[in-house]
C-alpha cells in the first residue's frame, strides 16, 4: 500500500488537536468499509474501500442520461448559446440511488460494514436551489429557463463577466488576486452567478442559495447544507483569514449587484469534516444504516491528493482525466501568477495548496477521434479501440519527425493564462502529415503545457521534483506519460488505482465516521494506512528530452506571442464566432 | 466564343509584324484541327481543338503510371530523403502514344486534318538527359541514383541552396533578383542542378543537359532541342536583355560550380514559335502526318492566358489545380517583392508578364480528404463524392461562425513570401469544431492567401480589376469561388472550359503551323477567334466581407508574424523533421 515513494521525499504532518489513534479499531464483522462517490464529467463512480486492508471491494460506474448538455435544452429543445455546458442534478442521484445499492451487491458488503461516506465532484459545478435544496430546474415553472440548471465546469459563456471582474480587482489592486495568479477564471462561482444575475433576474431573485453540485448532494444525503471551505477557497475566493471579496469591489464591478454572501452564505467546512448522518429515507432507499457518517463535500481534483497517497511538498500530482488538474503542496506560501489559486489548508491541513491545470485533454483526445476522424469509439468505458491503434502508431514516430507542434487550447487555457477565450492551433501541417502524427502531436502539447506550469512553479519558488499521474489517460496512455516524462526532464510515477478521487473521498468517509466508530482522526494517518501501491514508472531519457527542447521552444514562442502578446488574435476569432452564431444576428 | 468580359474591359494589340491575316483558311476536309497536350502533375491530357469553331472535338486523359515519387525509388525501393519529388519521364510519353491517337479515334479526327501541335507542362519540372536526348534515368547504370530522375516542380530539398543563392544575390546586390520580388524559389532550376552537382557529381558529370520537361517533349516530337523562353525567363532568371545569372555569382554562392550555360544553352525561343514538324517514326506511332507543325514547349500556367481569351491588364488570372497560379499582364513593368516573377514578353509579346501563386491548393484538399480524414474518392475523374458533400455542408455556415483561421502552407508559402519550409496553420480549434468547419477554413485560407496577393500588386501600382479562374477547382468549387470575391471583393469569372491550358497550347500549335497552312501568325487573332465562352461569374457580397475583414486581419497577423517577423519558428519545425528522419540520426 506504500506509493513508493523514497522515504525521504515523504512529508511530515505536524501534531495537532491533541494526537491520534494510531489504527482502526475492528468493526462487529471484522470488516470496516467506507464508500467513496466521484462524480465526474460524464459519469459517477463508486467506491467500496476495506479501511484494513486498502483493498477496493466493488466499483460501479453510472452515466449521466443527460450528460453534458451544450446544444440544446433537454425540456424545450431550445437551442443554447456558444460555450454553454448545463447539467441535469437528476442525473447525480442516479449515481447514488443505482450506483451505491449495484455496489454493496457487487461487493458483498453488508450495511453493518459501512461506517462512512464520502463525495468529490467536478468543480465549479454550481445550481440554483430553493430554501429546501430543490434544484430550480426540476420546478415546471422554471424548467425552460437554461439558467435554472447546473452549470457544469466548462460553461465557459461567462468569460466577459470574467474579463470585467479581473480588470476592476486589477484596478482596485484587490489583494484576493494574488492567491489566483493574478486571474479569476470563467469557469469559477461570481462569473456564473453574476451571469444569472445579468440575464435572468426572476431566477436570481428566486434561488434561496447557489450551491456547488458537491454541498448540494452532502446536503440531500444529510439534511444540512454544509459548504465546503476547498471549493469556497478555491472557486470563490473566500479565505478564512480575509473571508470573501468586499461587496465594495463587486459594486464597483456590477453596481447593484447584491451582497456576495447572499446566495453563497459565509460558513465554511474543512475537508475531512463530518457533516451529519445519512437521512431516514435516504437509508432506506441506499440500503444502508443512518448511523453511516457523512462527509462535507470534496473537489475531484484536491481529494486526488490524500487518495494517491501523496503527502509531500516538491511532488507534482496530475489528475488526467477530461482535463488535467495539477496539485502542489507546500509549507510556504508563495504569490505567483499562472496559477489556478493557492489556499491555506486547502488540500491538506498544515500545508499551502497549490492548483493548475490544462483545460482539455481527454476532451481533446475524444475530439480529435470523434468529431474530426468520425471514429467509433470501442466498448463504453473500455477506452476504445482507435485510441489504442493510434497509441501504438505514434508510439513508434521519433521526436520531431512530425515537424508538427500544437497548442492544447481546445476548452481555453487554464494555467498558466488563465483564458477560456484562447482555441487550439496546430502548426507545422504539411502534405505529409498523418493523423498518426496529429495525433502524436497533441500528446505532445499536453507534456509542452506541463513543462510550462512546472517551470512556473519553479520559477516562484515552489520547487517540482517529480510527477505522480492519476486518472483514466494516465493509466491507459504509457505513451503520454513518457512524453511527460522526456518533455519535463521528471520521473513519472503511476498509482495502482483507477479511482483515486474516490479513494480520497472514501478516505474523507472515514475521516468523518472517526477512531471511535472504526475510522480515523486525522489525514497523516489515514494517508498512510490507505495509500495506494505504486504500479510503474517512466523516466525522462535525455536524448528525446533535447529534440524536445527544439520543439518546447517554438511551443514557447507560440505560447508568448498567441496567449500573451497578441491574445487579441485568438479573441478576434472566438468574437467573431460569437457574432455568427448570435441568434438575432 | 467571347470571354464574356465587357468590351472595354479587353486590351488592344499593338500592330506588329506587318499586321495579321483575319481568318484561318479552309484545309481539305473543311476542318483545321490542332492538339494541344497538357501535361499536369498526375496525368497529362490530350485536347483536339477546332480552329474554325474554337470547338473541343476531344479530350483523353491519361495517368502517369508512377505518379509523384515522394517515398521510394521505383527501381531500387530505397528511401527517398523527405521533400523529394520525382517522376519518371517514360510516363509522358504513355500521355503521347496512348493519348493522341485514342482521342483522334474519340473525335473522329483525321490525320490530314491535323495542322500543329502544343504542349504546356508543369514548370520547373527538369530531368538530366545525354547528348541524344536520352534521360540519364533510363539507363541502366543511373537508374538507381535519385539525381538522374525528373525533379518535379514540387520537389523541394534544395531549398537550403535557394537560401544561399538568396543570400549572395542579396549581398552582391544581383540585379536579376529584382524580376523575382528578391527572392528564388527551391522549385527553380538553379537550385535543382545545383543540388545533383553537389549530392551526385558523377550524373552531373554525365548529363549533356538538364532539360525542362516542357522542352524535352519538344525534342523528342521533332528532334531538335529548343528551349523555350518562358521557362528559362521565369524559372532559370533568364532575360533576353541581360541573359543569365553572371558566372561570378555562382562562383560566390558556390565556388568551382561550372559555367550556368553548360547544362542549359544560351538560346531561347519564345512562345507560339515553330520548333520543327514531326519525326517520321513520332508520325507513324502517333497516326498522324509528318508536316503536323510542333510549337515551342509551354508552361501550364503561362499559357492558360490566352488559353482563357485573357488578352488585358487588370485580369488576375487564376489556375486553380493541384496548387494555384496568378497570372497578370501589364504593359508597364513594375519591380515588386512578393512576385514569383516578372518577364517582359513571358505571357504574352507586348507585355510585362507577372506572376504570383498559392503552392497547395488541390493538394491540400486532398491531404484533408484522402491522409487525413482517410475519405474514398469517388471515380476517379469525377472529383470524388466527399468533396461534393463537404461543400455542401460548408456552404451552409456562416461567416466567421467556425472562429477558425489557417495559414495555407501545407507545400510552404510561393507567393509573397516565396519559402518553401514554411508549413500550414489551423488556429482557433474547439472541441466544438467539425469537420466541415475545418474544410471551409481551409477554402477560405486560400482565398485570404489571393487577396494578399492581390493586395501586394495593388501596393506597388499594378491594379487588379477582376479575376478570372480556370482549373479543375475553379470548376467544381462554387463555395471557393464565391469565398474569392466575398474575401477579395472581385468580380470572379469562370470560362467555360474544363481544359484551358490545353487550349493555350493548342493555340500555339496553330500560331506554329501560321496562317499560310490554316493556323495563325499572331497572338491577336488566335487569342480573339479561340477565347472561350464564359460559363457564369460570382459577385462579392457585401456583408459577409465585412466579416471576413476581420477574419482576415487575423490571417494578416499570423502571416507576417510566423511568415516575415518570426520565420525561424515554423523552419525550427521542418530543421527538427529532417534530422529527426535523416537515415544517419
Amino acid at each position: 500500500m506504500a506509493l513508493g515513494l523514497p522515504e525521504e521525499a515523504r512529508g511530515h504532518w505536524p501534531a495537532r488537536r491533541g494526537g491520534w489513534s494510531v489504527s482502526p479499531v475492528g468493526g462487529p464483522g471484522g470488516r470496516l468499509v467506507t464508500i467513496g462517490v466521484d462524480f465526474g464529467t460524464e459519469s459517477g463512480r463508486v467506491l467500496l474501500l476495506d479501511l484494513g486492508s486498502g483493498e477496493e471491494l466493488a466499483v460501479t460506474e453510472v452515466r449521466y442520461p443527460s450528460g453534458v448538455i451544450d446544444r440544446r435544452l433537454p425540456s424545450s429543445g431550445q437551442e443554447l448559446p456558444p460555450d454553454t455546458a448545463l447539467q441535469d442534478p437528476s442525473d447525480y442521484l442516479d449515481v447514488l440511488y443505482r450506483g451505491i445499492p449495484e455496489a454493496l451487491a457487487a461487493g458483498n458488503v453488508a450495511a453493518e460494514e459501512v461506517i462512512g461516506i464520502g463525495i468529490d465532484f467536478t468543480c465549479c459545478t454550481v445550481l440554483p436551489v430553493t430554501g429546501d435544496g430543490t434544484p430550480l430546474c426540476e420546478l415546471d415553472q422554471w424548467r425552460e429557463h437554461p439558467d435554472a440548471w447546473v452549470k457544469l465546469w466548462k460553461h465557459h459563456s461567462a468569460q466577459p463577466i470574467a474579463d470585467r471582474l479581473n480588470m476592476v480587482a486589477t484596478e482596485r489592486g484587490e489583494a484576493f488576486l494574488a492567491r489566483y495568479g493574478g486571474r479569476l477564471s470563467s469557469e469559477w462561482y461570481f462569473p456564473k452567478l453574476i451571469e444569472i444575475w445579468q440575464r435572468d433576474r426572476p431566477v436570481y431573485d428566486t434561488m434561496s442559495a447557489f450551491v456547488e453540485a458537491t454541498d448540494w448532494i452532502i446536503w440531500h444525503l444529510t439534511g444540512t447544507l454544509m459548504r465546503a471551505s476547498c471549493s469556497a477557497g478555491y472557486k470563490a475566493c473566500w479565505s478564512a483569514r480575509d473571508g470573501l471579496p468586499s461587496r465594495a469591489f463587486f459594486e464597483a464591478a456590477y453596481p447593484g449587484f447584491p451582497d456576495p454572501t447572499e446566495k453563497l452564505g459565509t460558513s465554511f467546512a474543512s475537508p475531512g469534516r463530518c457533516a451529519g448522518t445519512l437521512r431516514a429515507e435516504v437509508a432506506a432507499r441506499l440500503g444502508l444504516n443512518t448511523s453511516v457518517a457523512v462527509a462535507v463535500g470534496n473537489v475531484d481534483s484536491f481529494v486526488s491528493v490524500p487518495g494517491a497517497g501523496v503527502q509531500s511538498p516538491g511532488v507534482f500530482l496530475m489528475v488526467v482525466g477530461t482535463s488535467i488538474c495539477d496539485l502542489v503542496i507546500d509549507r510556504h506560501e508563495a504569490r505567483m501568477p499562472g496559477i489556478t489559486g493557492v489556499v491555506e489548508d486547502g488540500i491538506l491541513p498544515g500545508f499551502f495548496g497549490y492548483e493548475a491545470g490544462q483545460a482539455a485533454v481527454g476532451d481533446m483526445f475524444a475530439w480529435f477521434g470523434s468529431r474530426l476522424l468520425g471514429l467509433k469509439s470501442g466498448e463504453a468505458g473500455s477506452g476504445g479501440s482507435w485510441h489504442e491503434e493510434f497509441e501504438r502508431e505514434a508510439a513508434k514516430l521519433a521526436p520531431g519527425a512530425s515537424g508538427l507542434v500544437a497548442l492544447d487550447w481546445w476548452n481555453g487555457n487554464r494555467t498558466i493564462l488563465g483564458d477560456a477565450d484562447l482555441s487550439g492551433v496546430i502548426a507545422g501541417l504539411t502534405l505529409a502529415t498523418t493523423p498518426v502524427e496529429v495525433y502524436r502531436t497533441l500528446l505532445e502539447s499536453v507534456a509542452f503545457g506541463t513543462r510550462r506550469i512546472t517551470e512556473n512553479f519553479a520559477e516562484h519558488g515552489v520547487a517540482v521534483r517529480e510527477i505522480v499521474a492519476c486518472g483514466g489517460i494516465a493509466e491507459r496512455s504509457a505513451l503520454m506519460m513518457q512524453l511527460l516524462a522526456d518533455v519535463t526532464g521528471l520521473k513519472v510515477t503511476i498509482p495502482d488505482s483507477s479511482q483515486i478521487p474516490a479513494r480520497g473521498a472514501a478516505l474523507c468517509g472515514a475521516l468523518a465516521a472517526g477512531s471511535s466508530r472504526g475510522g480515523f482522526d486525522d489525514f497523516e494517518t489515514a494517508v498512510l494506512k490507505l495509500a495506494p501501491a505504486m504500479s510503474r514508472s517512466y523516466e525522462p531519457s535525455k536524448q528525446d528530452r533535447e529534440t524536445y527542447d527544439g520543439v518546447y521552444s517554438v511551443f514557447c514562442a507560440l505560447h508568448d506571442t498567441l496567449g500573451r502578446n497578441h491574445v487579441e488574435w485568438l479573441h478576434r476569432l472566438k468574437q467573431l464566432r460569437r457574432a455568427a452564431l448570435a441568434p438575432t444576428a
